[in-house]
């Protein structure tokens, strides 16, 4: 019986219920297509920073390394741990370390769940840069807390970042519907994104079945609203595609619903899988957080695995469960509740 | 009688025919109201760069300095002027030499006209910062299209520049309901957001009868959608501003209805207007847009003119236009149906 090895990563907050949620229905998945699941759960988070002074230890990135692939909760616990320390050491990192650079994020509405759109037919794709660019890190401030302090953030795109990412895009149009919506500000931002639309032209012309176009980000912000089923694939930048994906899990009837996939597409490090959401202190020890955006997250990862099957009977479980009326309302049925829902039907 | 002297900067596409509805709206409530409005009509446009090599002449900025404000109507025409050329030669740079620091745009639904959300009550302020941080215009490209090509693009926050949007916005709370959102992503951009939000905690001990709190875009993205009845005044920097305006125009039913401001609070030099609609080549010259968004901006102008009466007059007018099925939906009524409208509800 082949055997994946996966590294959890509970981390704060309601990540703990989400991955445990997920855990069981990962685990039932696998008993009925035969293959395995051996995890190997790792406390990083920020009760492990304020125990070690860490997010991870030293060595994080290397243990990791050993893995088929990475389930992650949340990471992130603002009122103990400031942001800056918690995600810069423990989520950021591991996207870039393995070169995850393709955040996946599918949009659409499950059965049964009412988003705030009118609009209820679209089913979209967003992919999203995940090593470079807004998030480069790169910056500095002077004259701190003067009158005269000046701040600076670089971003930074390189051919490589942009062309993997595009090349990426332009596939994964190819095996839906054919159509790719490129996001940039390019009429704003003359470096970086008029850079990116050069190259999205120039691949475009490697891709000739498949229709791109380039719109500004602003645009595109409000055409996910106003005309959400004219979209197919939409690729985009870290920064541009953190905000349309916020924007997509919120037409999608919330960040309950959320999933997402850091791909490293060259498989030569683990990719990681999460749900969009954090780790939402507010409702952490209520039990009322709803997991499905972290199982879709695993049926992902087991699509990304090979075992397309299980993959699939796992959308269809939560497909059946949110059209029976359960999980479909914030706050209304409890996490164990929707997780014996979605195990019933696997 | 009071005279204001009012530049006008038709631009490009349907820009012509949008100041020249708004103009006569203008006229008329001016008549009413007891006060002139004298106007200078510019050609600065893509034709004009076509023609003489420059969007407007080299003393424009100076030309324009004299008049008590600008409505502007659309600047641009992508098939034969670059954004970079024609944007960066005019609309921007009016937005920076008059220091127009405060780009205002209210997003709320007229009546009679049908959004995207099923939301319906909601009336937020955008505050977007006009002059700095994401649009600097700092950066460059080297090895340029090779395979180590890098662009960055540097965006540049000053205390100053942050400081004086954030007290535009803590007074413009003060002055509705008090309740002021303040966006960044503090937790991906460690130098310019997280100086943003500094600012914003200090500046909030000298108003403490405005609620602030701190969001991240993505976030407000979302929270746009599933919640726009939660917000009141929202402010952010250039890029997350322009993203975030979009999207309101979207939720209030597109870009029809969405008017701006560009503000010197200083009062010393001119104010500019302008619908947030782009020039819109596909329908330039069908007679179908809506000049309803202009019209608005011009209400804000007279508004930013003192005469207060004149410019509640339009909106009622507005408001009794769109009340009565005119003007509500993109493309049903003519240009000139709507303004006649318009003018007799006047
Ligand atoms: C927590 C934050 C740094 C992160 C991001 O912006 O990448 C999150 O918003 C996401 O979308 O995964
Ligand atoms: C045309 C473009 C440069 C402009 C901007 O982003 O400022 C527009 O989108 C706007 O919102 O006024």
């Amino acid at each position: 019986m082949k055997t994946h090895t996966i590294a959890l990563i509970p981390g704060d907050g309601i990540g703990r219920d989400m991955t445990a949620a997920a855990w069981s229905v990962l685990q039932k998945a696998a008993g009925k297509h035969g293959f395995g699941l051996k995890g190997t759960e790792f406390p990083w988070s920020c009760a492990f920073y304020k125990e070690t002074g860490a997010m991870m230890p030293a060595n994080g990135i290397e243990i990791l390394r050993g893995f088929d692939a990475i389930l992650l909760g949340a990471v992130g616990w603002p009122a103990e741990v400031p942001d800056s320390v918690s995600l810069h050491g423990l989520l950021l990192p591991i996207r870039k370390s393995f070169v995850q650079y393709a955040n996946i994020r599918p949009h659409r509405l499950l059965p049964g769940v009412e988003g705030p759109l009118k609009a209820t037919q679209f089913d979209i794709l967003c992919i999203r840069e995940n090593t470079e660019g807004e998030y480069s890190g790169a910056g500095g401030r002077i004259h701190q807390g003067s009158s005269d302090e000046v701040a600076v953030e670089t971003s930074i795109f390189t051919r490589k970042g942009v062309e993997r990412i595009l090349r990426f895009a332009f596939e994964q149009a190819r095996s839906r519907r054919g159509k790719l919506a490129s996001v940039t500000k390019s009429n704003a931002q003359k470096y970086s994104m008029v850079f990116w639309d050069d190259v999205t032209r120039e691949l475009s012309a490697e891709y000739p079945d498949v229709e791109v176009t380039s719109y500004h980000i602003d645009a595109m912000a409000a055409r996910m609203v106003m005309a959400p089923e004219s979209l197919d694939v939409v690729v985009a930048s870290n920064l541009f595609g953190d905000i349309l994906t916020d924007l997509g899990a919120a037409i999608q009837g919330g960040l309950g619903f959320a999933a997402s996939a850091n791909i490293n597409p060259e498989r030569n490090a683990p990719s990681m899988f999460e749900p969009v959401h954090g780790s939402a202190p507010d409702i952490a020890h209520l039990g009322i957080a709803n997991p499905i955006a972290t199982v879709w997250s695993g049926a992902m990862m087991l699509d990304h695995l090979g075992e397309k099957e299980a993959a699939a009977a796992i959308m269809k479980a939560i497909e059946a469960t949110t059209a029976s009326g359960i999980g479909t309302v914030p706050g209304k049925d409890r996490t164990d509740a929707i997780t014996s829902a979605l195990l019933a039907a696997i």
